[in-house]
């Protein structure tokens, strides 16, 4: 008999219970490679079906997938003063390419003879390879918009790792597009953030916020970064999902020009947008609890898990009928069913096995449901049990997993809500942000300020907040004040936390 | 107006008419990485139709995904001794993991503080990094069978690249599972083949040959390497998909043992199989002409396009309100339309570029058309037009489109089996080997007549074909004779062709 798994408990350790959670429900895996992990069959399965939605989003609002290659001349980071600041410090070189057998015959040894002329880099993200090749494909304005996606591996050498938080290699998908005007890519930016918001709370029924970065929080080579900041149980913020405008920084890195109708030339206004895998950090550790994974409906492999109790091999042919009669059903309806029939493994180790990996709704058939046209019938997100008739359990199973989805999504955005605060003196906040949460306050809108918000407190600005009447009314106040630091005038308060 | 794109002739130069169709038809083209290509958005839609298809199948006979790191350690090429032969000489190698300013200021180099301990490699293939992480998943004959296959890129450091058929970065699916019976590895090995097969002909509508590789063909660490070999228009053959029975090599190279039901132990068996964007290749070279591509319907992104013929907007209104609805109906019955009713292209240039493309059916409705209620209807394997009604025209483009599909099939087939032939005598074969096509010949079973055949010919031995009613007969000659080289005994005839 296979033995539990007991997980730690989130109020013991809640770093603790993530990591746990990771290997325990076989998402993932350390790998022999420092700091990349094996993603295993069911994690994988769940970024199955984050990939096959995004992907169908994307496509309903006009790109196409492309590929671009792995590898990077290094000349080409430099090209973009900002962009080689933020990412040569971290990247995997490739500087040979052969290997040949050593001295004593048992091993293989590094090629002297075979060094790269440049060295090559890992792409760490792919605007500059991109853009290189956007100068061929980019002469007048109709070859204008282009709107390529491409899904890919990259990799940032991260000195501290966790998976799907922080991993040297990741999954991801980066988005890059090319306009004639300012405002089309400003307008594609937030359009591609507001298709991961949507993602993020009607697939993962993960509520977000979204906003501006400042400044300092800016990726590498932007004039603006858009973001969607998620809250985790334990008060830390996880940014999930960045959109950004480049301005014309790489078209001008990489000579990028358009003849408009006119027949001016300009530079191409660009954006680029990325997930990954880090969503799956997101989704495990916004709905999960001490039991283990718990999974939107619409994201999890397997939705619902048959277990059938019986005590003889007859016992077990009368309810394997009725349970395929119902699979069948269900799977006509386009649920995912599990019939787990296994004799290797107690009922009870079934259980707390599909507890553990999030498995939605878990239907169990024993010798009296079967002689009483009954079900049990449990819910992974609040674990309520019912009985009930066999008759119509399709219909009901169908609405308890829309009821779940929402039910899920709620208890996030309630849950969510309750870490905003509001602050105004610097101790208020040092005393708040100890506890965790999003706090807005106000900042004069300096680096210098910012910096010192972080060295004294470990915060970061995560966002000013977009106008969304959905969100608290806390996090709309755009009165101006004082900075809680300096003094000095503030335009409005942002959003403060401390972020994985 | 854009201007049309010839192509080379295939009869002038097929080499040159394939990179030629490759750039012109948006496909791919070279990067500014050395043999590394950009796969463009028309060619990575060919390619996920590909993905997807074969990923149904993998899954629907019992396949999980899963994703492993991009970076192997050194020393685990070397674990297995013919692995490491095979892989050493052409593989990226990663010995740092940072860059930093240069003295100048106004550049990046490498920073020798940041050297790794051990040299990581870009995974040409997987079979040494997803070994060493079964160690970890395998102990009991439970956990056994695993059947995992991953989507990836991979990176073999070619000297001489051409784009989709031999390129030093590729993306590829590879399947790698692990069993508890020799009998089981050697079952999954030719069920996974015979998947290759049935995507081959019934979706790519490329007929292929079966069959085992010899020795000197296998790959690096298996027992036997089974493989799908096509005929290219040229006469040469393309290895379009293999599948290899790694016995316990693997197992032993990285300690993977497991507990059978009696308790004792023993290593675990392992196959792996793979098809690659090379794929992409085949499908190219043996349907398309001197026109552009011809695209079986089944892979085609585009399956119908639509073309307006008018002389002024009056008319394209009503022409555009007859297509819409056509457009919808196919559209509901699952077919891709495209209806291409922009006015800075000559309908003339349409038709050629859509031609070049490979859009299996072009509808085109002009002003007497509309007056008629007909439509001209071109179908892209014969070019054959023909003027038909409107009404009814959804359920005929239908069948087109099914009719096409077999029709490509067959007339690569019937082609392909026009390039079999069989010679006695190695004059013979000489003669034969210059024209091209795959020769049935007598070999001896040795290494050394194998190479010095490839040697004096250039030509390979392709596969021992296996027993299929459906080749030709010629393929199924099992007769012993006598190697046309040496006069020594010969079991029975095998395939030799040049190759690509």
């Amino acid at each position: 008999m296979a033995e539990l798994k007991q997980l730690t408990k989130r109020s013991e350790n809640y770093s603790q219970w993530y990591n746990d959670l990771v290997v325990k429900a076989d998402l993932a895996e350390q790998s022999a490679v420092r700091g990349c992990m094996v993603i295993k069959p069911y994690g994988y399965a769940i970024w199955e079906k984050i990939q096959r939605q995004l992907d169908d989003m994307f496509k309903a609002t006009g790109h196409v997938n492309a590929y671009f290659p792995l590898l990077i001349p290094k000349s080409f980071l430099s090209r973009e003063a900002e962009h080689v600041e933020g990412f040569a410090k971290e990247c995997a070189v490739v500087t040979h390419y052969r290997l040949k057998t050593n001295d004593a015959g048992d091993g293989v040894v590094v090629d002297p003879a075979a060094k790269l002329e440049e060295e090559l880099i890992i792409r760490p993200t792919s605007e500059t390879i991109i853009w290189s090749t956007y100068k061929n494909w980019i002469h007048s304005y109709r070859d204008l918009p282009i709107l390529c996606n491409q899904w890919a591996n990259v990799m940032r050498w991260e000195m501290r790792t966790r998976p799907f938080l922080r991993t040297s290699e990741f999954l991801w998908q980066e988005g890059h597009t090319a306009h004639a005007t300012r405002e089309e890519a400003e307008k594609e930016a937030q359009t591609m953030l507001k298709v991961y918001a949507d993602f993020a709370e009607q697939f993962m029924a993960v509520p977000v916020i979204k906003g501006v970065k400042s400044e300092t929080e800016r990726f590498a080579g932007a004039l603006d970064t858009y973001t969607i900041e998620a809250m985790m149980q334990d008060g830390k913020a996880l940014q999930s999902g960045t959109s950004h405008f480049l301005g014309q920084n790489f078209a001008k890195a990489f000579d990028v020009q358009f003849t408009d109708k006119e027949g001016k030339t300009d530079y191409v206004w660009a954006t680029s947008w990325g997930v990954s895998t880090r969503l799956m950090g997101a989704l495990i550790m916004v709905h999960s609890d001490d039991n283990g994974l718990v999974l939107p409906p619409k994201l999890a492999p397997i939705q619902v898990v048959i277990v059938p109790i019986y005590k003889n091999e007859e016992q077990l042919a009368a309810i394997s009928e009725k349970v395929n009669g119902i699979a069948a059903r269900l799977r006509s309806m386009g649920i995912s069913v599990k019939y787990d029939d296994s004799d290797n493994k107690r009922p009870g180790f079934k259980f707390a096995d599909y507890e553990l990996r999030g498995v939605p709704v878990r239907l169990v058939m024993g010798a009296r449901d079967l002689e009483n046209g009954t079900l049990e019938v449990m819910r992974r997100d609040t674990l309520e049990k019912e009985t009930l008739p066999i008759e119509g359990i399709e219909e009901y199973v169908q609405k308890l997993l829309d009821d779940m989805q929402q039910n899920i999504f709620q208890k996030a955005l309630a849950y969510r809500n309750s870490w905003i605060k509001s602050v105004d003196t610097y101790d208020e906040f040092k005393e708040e942000i100890e506890k965790g949460g999003f706090i807005l306050a106000h900042w004069d809108g300096t680096a210098e300020t910012e910096a010192r918000i972080k060295e004294e407190t470990k915060a970061t600005i995560r966002c000013v907040p977009f106008d969304d009447p959905n969100y608290p009314a806390i996090c709309m106040d755009t009165t101006p004040g004082v900075d809680m630091v300096t003094g000095k005038p503030s335009a409005r308060r942002v959003i403060f936390a401390r972020a994985y």
